[in-house]
């Protein structure tokens, strides 16, 4: 569990677009963010108050995080003066960079002299069990999608706010490493061990009150041939009780698979929810939600009208016109 | 890859049952296995020549297996006095033991100074790449299950067997610790990270000779909720182009989980054919294997033909009754 709230490293980022995992903690969490940290040329800019290292102790900051991608893979001298300073000041570290700060012999040297965590998000941090497939109190909430980065993420966390400004009583589960950072906890899913990949969605989603809803964050796709264990991991060790359908629709192929056609939404219903049920029989597909992103506001209304009166369910882009419908059909099981 | 042949060690092995690896070895591959070497008690006896380590090395041994499972989890001082002598004789050792020989810093160290190798046959030895999902070319052939340990390793052996037979082309690829040990190389799926589960499925079963069948041992169950995620890897990035069912009809539920039922083979073939197509349209389920170790040879033979005139395909035992016709099936392909 990575200590709030935040300050924002943003480095040097080259523009904004680097700086989309900080991006998304100011959007999804703002109380975790109090401050951001930029380093000479940046041309990243949150809209959060720059501070400098003592500045963001000083408004409550634990943990320094690294909310932006390097160049290169590669952590710089400049980057390393930073977060040594950090270190030493009395912030924690959390990355989800590839390449790892515990691979850094001296903020490995400098976290252990000063009392510091380095959290690398990308590694599992827990021994996580075999899934034992038996069934747990509370309800579950996980997006499947016709294809990888189709805004699972997007929707869990939309429904999320949603549901909290209503008064339900909801958790968001991140399965990835932006998903994880927003939060401070969750599983890395895809660097998980093959044999523990379920007992990992368990032990993210334990028992819990009966009205509460874990909003899982989905990865992959049935129909991704990359990743659709990982998916399938999800599915049953999640034991959704309501499943959400995600789709974008301009896609010509599966995503970085050239010559994959993406799944209908039917297919993905007819493919998803019979899994699904194996875990929990009385898992329902209650809404769809689209990525509109390239279309224009005309073309995404009406192709939302369109997908909803063909698949009866509630279809809607949470980007464009909020998660509210979908939390209504969860609130419905 | 395992230097081949084996000398294989029995240990003091409590009975026959303990010593199931090495007798998968002398079953599957007797080429492989020049003789046992036991220790004082053990009760387990494949009916391989005795031999002490320099007459398995004189016999042409290279390495050492490790073919019985140790007591309490611990390699004892008696068996480690006998491996590091091995490794001074000239053996590398292989093992599939939970605890690790990289873990014994004796015989580490030994190895390091005999210049030998240990191969942990759990552990994955290679960085397997992310799957590209490109269509290879050569036939492969997977077993999927209604269940876990229903019998796709035997009867993906059994059919690799009665193909060299024939001098069809054909290669056993092991996907788990036992078929890995039998065969010498092999990818151990199960401790694959999730990220790389499919594509370590396709470098173990590459671009091959157009009338070459991979035949891959499958591991888990689509229905299987600990490890559904490692199946349905295995069946996207195994591109099969044919499917054998396997069951076993007496298991009243699915095997360490309580509660949950088994599907029947109709469920098993609609569910994972439409999965399979996904990564090869031209995917056909030819057959099915069912274990019926618990049942009468009347039994047997009565259901087999229950089953085969309900599913419209060939239904046998292969251990009762050879693979030949699930082989002739493959043929037809």
């Amino acid at each position: 569990m990575i200590k709030t709230p935040y300050l924002l490293f943003l480095g040097d980022a080259p523009d904004g677009l680097a700086a989309k995992v900080a991006q998304g903690i100011r959007d999804w969490r703002p109380e975790n963010a109090v401050g951001q940290f930029r380093m000479d040329g940046c041309k990243a800019d949150l809209g959060l108050t720059d501070m400098a290292l003592a500045e963001g102790l000083a408004a409550g900051a634990r943990t320094l995080v690294i909310g932006v991608a390097n160049r290169g893979g590669v952590i710089s001298p400049a980057w390393k003066a930073v977060l040594l300073d950090a270190l030493k000041a009395g912030y924690d570290i959390a990355s989800g960079l590839h390449n790892l700060l515990s691979d850094e012999a001296d903020l490995v040297a400098a976290a252990a002299e000063h009392g510091r965590a380095l959290h690398d998000v990308r590694v599992p941090s827990v021994d996580y069990p075999i899934a034992n497939g038996v069934k747990r109190s509370g309800k579950r909430c996980l997006a499947v999608g016709t294809d990888c980065s189709v805004g699972k993420m997007y929707t869990a966390l939309a429904m999320d706010k949603d549901m909290q400004a209503r008064g339900m009583n909801a958790t968001f589960r991140p399965t990835g490493q932006t998903g994880i950072l927003i939060t401070g906890d969750g599983v890395p899913l895809d660097a998980v061990v093959a044999d523990f990949m379920a007992g990992a969605v368990e032990w993210l989603t334990p028992d819990n009150d009966a009205d509460h809803w874990d909003l899982i964050e989905g990865q992959g796709s049935l129909f991704h041939v990359s990743f659709s264990g990982v998916t399938m991991a999800l599915i049953h060790g999640g034991q959704p009780d309501a499943l959400i359908l995600c789709h974008e629709p301009t896609r010509t192929h599966m995503r970085g698979l050239p010559g994959y056609d993406l799944p209908s939404l039917e297919t993905l219903r007819d493919t998803a929810l019979p899994l699904a049920k194996v875990a929990n029989p009385a898992c329902q597909v209650v809404g769809i939600s689209v990525n509109t992103q390239h279309m224009s506001e005309d073309e995404a209304v009406a192709y939302l009208a369109e997908v909803e009166a063909r698949m009866g369910l509630p279809a809607v882009d949470p980007f464009r016109h909020g998660a509210g419908r979908l939390v209504d059909a969860l609130a419905a099981v």
